[in-house]
């Protein structure tokens, strides 16, 4: 039986009890109510003793809330802590404070819920490259998804633009960073994903079930690397991919994936290995010379890149998560171990999971969060396993993501951007999938409902008529907004 | 000398503490530094016994930081907390946290700073009507406000399209809220603004030295009242302005006036005036003849309703504020009491303090922050006192005032429709007329540098480029957008 020797639980509960009481003030003599009808407190069970956070966590949970009884208890049941956590949460949408009665109500009460999640991967994309995030901010895009649900934060930390985590191994790449305080400690980054100054203190996310992946994008999406190290680009004048050449290159990522490993303990970590463009490597005169040397062109080398990231990322017990032109380009020779990341093209979920790799969901088309256009109906609509009929296949598609890109998103956009868009794929994602709606318009209203839960949290965000982000487009109640 | 009895400055310290720490992670050894470049403390001297927050307060402070001594101690003396309260702020604003010394560093020290603002109202609007405002939210623009040092938040409580505040005198007024959740307890509204319930201890916004100003806007503006009253339409198909004829309406507006006054205990209360147009009065039979009783044209009849409510509001020891349209239409008529608050008519202010009353300046067309075309550089260029040359008229503008009216602004886009616009108001209205840039261009870098503060501490302003609320143009650093 766990024991919650680490507090997860009763963090949980604090914060539970914390939303409960939002902001109101309650002036009722509960004594003056029929005393079977009032909730004396909640018993929880769960079973498994660890509270390791690891990829496929069981995150089942039974919630029982009677309607009359005396004495009256809810009762949560869940295998793990995690799941106890997502009784809390469910348990928190089914309160209301009453304005007339100032109490707290529970809604359509008894409730008898099992509930499980369809996916074991149900990921946002927050992207810290293109825009600094600070951390109170990467702070409440966490809580804000334990609301929805989503387990797995995918943080692509660097790309071309910039390059905001300190590396102790080789610390002039922070000099990558947009400026001196747009920059993540090492430390930090432990506080935010999981706490190892003192042991057993976990961070942020794990406290709250959340998984981190961290991405570091190679050899593409690189440029920001050679700020403060240049001879990892090809030249000064064509900085992109790294210099594939040079075994300083692979030392640098040997360096980063020993210092992050530290850290960013979930199973996977994800290499990025997307959209590159070899042609600085054919041109540049000493790439060019080792490429006829070794024998390869431009896509072998490519190849033999994206393969050898691969190689020192499984040396520090990682699995692997590439984006899907890897697989396009040459699939049979990603290490069994890698997890196809579909953005782009139709078709590379099935032909993945036909040649036997996992794979995760992000088609652009449907859910990328920057895209704007994209309506929340669209985020609900698009089916993981779609065109995919074999179990032993559908079985490899771990789940899919809504991604952040922030090339226009910022400390002051990114909730409104995110949500609700975000919580019409989490529905998808934890959904069993014959009870996902079939028309969306059924979903309207509670998804009316989440967004109006999420701005009394505290959390902007948006309406959901109009695009993403959109300002509310008149005077009204945020239910029909 | 201040005792700190309601515990006002130790919570002011420990925000101020918190702000410092941010979410940084420090870990240095302490001793490895020169022990005269650590400061050890701050000394606070703090002269008024009184922690009653009032119009006209007195804000000013004197900062001293040094750069080396043995010991080290900062020095803050302030006539009252609120003064201490803004000498805190203004001490956080000149800390950063060194990446690579993982210290807070005091930029440029040594400090000596006196200060003190230029005018004694520096407002800021909500509108809680057009669309409901969660309390987190409320608290949220409160905290923020306190980083810019405005010192009054105007709410404009109700409005036509909904009445979201509990009145206990006519609790059917509530039945205007747009939901039963889109509402405000009397208590919670004490909570915000003055804690009541417990005597002595203060609500959200006095500990933070800022005053509520609250508005009840009658007789336009005002058909949500009717939702639980509809004898105060003039009739179900005419509903505004409030019923002229009916004494019931003025016995609501005691009612109303009697309950706010126990919590709203700054000195002023609104009570709009704004855009009345009489036809409903006039093509109402009942109405009709009721003016035609009293010999009152609907000019007069406006006339005769504004003085009413101020009359109810004198009664309960409030002095008045009320929109231009009533000293354009009547002034001379006006309780000497009444402050004109200008948003309209351009000319107004010189009129209105030449005749001797006091003023608010909001001109829409530089401090409305729902016109999302005004850029920073309009808002920070527009000077309160143009055009006025008399020191006696100078000294009957109160301030001014940046409005954030609530048509297409809700919980997921009021932080940055307000930030960092309201900023540059912000320096306006506290800075020395000497002292402001007479070139905005001057203030570019340092309104990009409070707009970054805000993100790091968890404001969601947006960046200075393009209109108000827009959206980052491109990837790159906080500081350069």
């Amino acid at each position: 039986m766990y024991s919650d020797a680490s507090g997860i639980f009763k963090d949980g509960f604090f914060r539970f009890l914390e939303i409960l009481k939002g902001d109101h003030v309650f002036q009722t003599n509960i004594s003056s109510f029929n005393s079977s009808l009032i909730i004396k407190g909640i018993h929880v069970v769960i079973v498994s003793p660890s509270d390791e956070l690891q990829h496929g966590v069981d995150e089942s949970y039974k919630l029982s809330v009677p309607m009359l009884g005396d004495p009256s208890y809810a009762y949560i049941e869940a295998k793990t802590v995690y799941g106890a956590l997502h009784a809390l949460e469910t348990f928190s949408q089914v309160c209301y404070f009453n304005h007339s009665s100032r109490v707290i109500e529970i809604r359509q009460a008894p409730w008898i819920i099992f509930d499980e999640p369809r996916f074991s991967y149900r990921g946002l994309l927050i992207d810290t490259s293109r825009h600094f995030l600070p951390v109170p901010v990467i702070k409440k895009v966490i809580d804000s998804m334990t609301f929805a649900k989503l387990n797995v934060l995918h943080w692509h930390i660097v790309d071309e633009e910039s390059f905001p985590l300190e590396i102790p191994s080789y610390p002039k790449l922070w000099n990558g960073a947009y400026s001196s305080s747009e920059r993540y400690s090492m430390a930090q980054a432990a506080e935010i994903v999981r706490q190892v100054i003192i042991m057993h203190l976990f961070g942020y996310a794990q406290r709250r079930g959340i998984h981190v992946l961290a991405e570091i994008d190679a050899p593409g999406h690189a440029k920001s690397w050679g700020i403060g190290y240049p001879s990892l680009w090809p030249s000064i004048n064509c900085t992109q991919p790294l210099d594939v050449s040079n075994d300083f290159t692979f030392k640098v990522i040997d360096g980063i994936l020993s210092d992050i490993s530290k850290i960013f303990k979930y199973r996977f970590v994800h290499l990025g290995g997307d959209e590159v463009n070899t042609s600085c490597w054919t041109s540049t005169p000493h790439v060019s010379n080792w490429l006829k040397e070794q024998g390869l062109n431009g896509d072998e080398a490519y190849r033999y890149f994206v393969l050898k990231a691969q190689e020192i990322a499984l040396s520090y017990g990682y699995k692997i998560v590439n984006w899907e032109e890897t697989f396009v380009n040459f699939g049979s020779k990603l290490s069994r171990e890698t997890v196809i990341h579909h953005w782009l093209r139709g078709g590379v979920v099935q032909q993945a999971v036909a040649a036997g790799f996992q794979c995760i969901v992000s088609n652009q088309e449907s859910w990328y969060l920057d895209n704007v256009g994209t309506t929340w109906k669209t985020f609900y609509a698009n089916e993981p396993l779609f065109n995919i009929r074999k179990p032993q296949q559908k079985a490899l598609v771990m789940g899919g993501e809504v991604c952040m890109w922030g090339e226009r998103v910022d400390g002051s956009d990114i909730e409104q951007t995110i949500w609700p868009r975000a919580a019409a794929a989490a529905e998808r994602l934890w959904t069993p999938y014959d009870k996902v709606a079939k028309d969306t318009t059924e979903v309207t209203e509670r998804l009316a409902h989440f967004r109006c839960l999420l701005n009394q949290r505290g959390v902007a965000a948006a309406p959901l008529t109009g695009w993403g982000r959109a300002a509310p487009m008149e005077p009204g109640s945020c239910y029909k907004q």
